[in-house]
């Protein structure tokens, strides 16, 4: 496994590996979510590329990029056990280099769900990854379906701008009690861990509900709610049913339907999702 | 010459085509200027494809897309003479499908100058750039200098979204008269053409003046106005004499300067441009 940290170096190591190549990008942390894309890309390519980058773009000037939790001994051990050909950990010096001025932006899915309360998250979102796909030129691309909001507007990002690149999303990974895997998890003190269980305890009281007739979206948005606010260290910030698509909220009886959520639990933002009838 | 229009026949082209690619973007209605392109993408590559799209989202409501001259066969028959392997000709459906959102902004270079008179012009070119760049995937790409702005959002986009490709900016190809080509010179009868050349003669007495000391940015601009005013049916949108890299307007001495202008010449916008000093 090879660790490149600039362009040329990048170009140099991408010349040399066995197409088609699969590309993971990551902010490093990585967890058992992070390893199933790898693991998925392993599958379906010929070589493997992980970035490793937390992109402050992405980043509000009151969200936690300063804590973002890295340890990139753990996560290049965890790569080239995974069988990983190339890691990329460019600096912000590389990717935001002085003068940097350009920007990708898609428009009306990026206002809704997450955009909503981090409105500049998702151009930070597809620029980077604009970039990412430019310097490593993969064939297909991997990403979670944990960032539901974010792989929709990724393939959007690809169809509109005619990437030659295929997005694969993976199934969200959780711990053994529910808990999806999220590098900001680490944050969570035990209490507050044990409240984090309700989100993905909500979502599949959802699913129940839904697999047995349910099909109002308030009444399926009202299960999540009230499981969540039993929990007196979770805040709601909002619980959501989207179309899967245009992630526009569905009233009234649904056929599919993205439930998702944002909790904070203690100063920890945490967002979780379950795709019903599809 | 094949001639493709859906991006899976292009696709299909492509990957039978010799490599290194020099790609050539245009609008069609092809001249002298264009050729110079072609020519010069002929001599640096195994292959060369160009594109022909009049670009919508490039032209602001009021400007000429509805009129812009377009002529098929014409380009062509041009493109087929100049030894080029592969032209597209996507249509308006195949750039912007049905919920097309997203857009490709270069910030500070494009708020200066042309972008300043047409403020959503570079979004439109650097949107279809991107998108005809990741189509084509092109080694190098070829601009004219006619388009100074425009060619330096493209160097400025292309390094900050990391694209492979290099840029090649070819000197501006001249009628007899002096007058730069372009395709919008159709536009102007007999009269209107006599008074476009105020624009290179203007630009040629400022380098004359620079080449017998003139260093003054003031001065410089001074003289391409004064020539240009002297036509009646010539009406100045704007002179800059700019640094010829982040365009910021200059003043006091110069040593190296990009000396533009846009003039209305009847209802026609024509821009022309010199570069003294490099």
């Amino acid at each position: 496994m090879k660790t490149v940290v600039i362009l040329s170096e990048l170009n140099q190591e991408l010349s040399v590996l066995e197409r088609p190549v699969g590309f993971v990008p990551t902010m490093g942390y990585l967890h058992a979510g992070h390893l199933s894309l790898v693991e998925r890309a392993r599958k379906d390519n010929a070589s493997v590329v992980v970035s490793i980058f937390a992109n402050p773009t992405q980043f509000a000037p009151d969200e936690d990029l300063e804590d973002y939790p890295r340890d990139i001994d753990r996560d290049l051990e965890l790569l080239k056990k995974s069988g990983v050909d190339l890691v990329w950990i460019p600096t912000v010096d590389v990717m935001y280099p002085e003068g940097y001025q350009t920007w990708v932006d898609v428009d009306q899915l990026t206002k809704l769900l997450e955009g909503s309360y981090r409105p500049t998250h998702f151009r930070g979102v597809t620029t980077v990854v604009s970039k990412l796909f430019n310097a490593v030129g993969p064939e297909k691309a991997y990403f979670g379906q944990k960032d539901a909001q974010q792989a929709a507007v990724i393939q959007r990002m690809v169809r509109d701008l005619n990437y030659p690149i295929e997005i694969i999303v993976c199934p969200i990974v959780r711990e053994p009690d529910g808990v999806a895997m999220s590098s900001r998890n680490i944050y969570l003190d035990q209490d507050e861990r044990v409240a984090a269980r309700s989100l993905s305890r909500g979502l599949g009281l959802a699913r129940d509900a839904y697999q047995n007739g349910e099909r109002r979206a308030e009444a399926l948005k009202k299960i999540v709610r009230d499981e969540v606010e039993q929990e007196e260290l979770a805040q709601l910030q909002y619980v959501s049913c989207a179309d899967p698509e245009n992630l526009e909220e569905l009233e009234g009886e649904i056929q599919a339907g993205l439930v998702s959520l944002a909790v904070f639990v203690g100063g920890t933002r945490l967002i979780d999702n379950i795709i019903l009838g599809k």
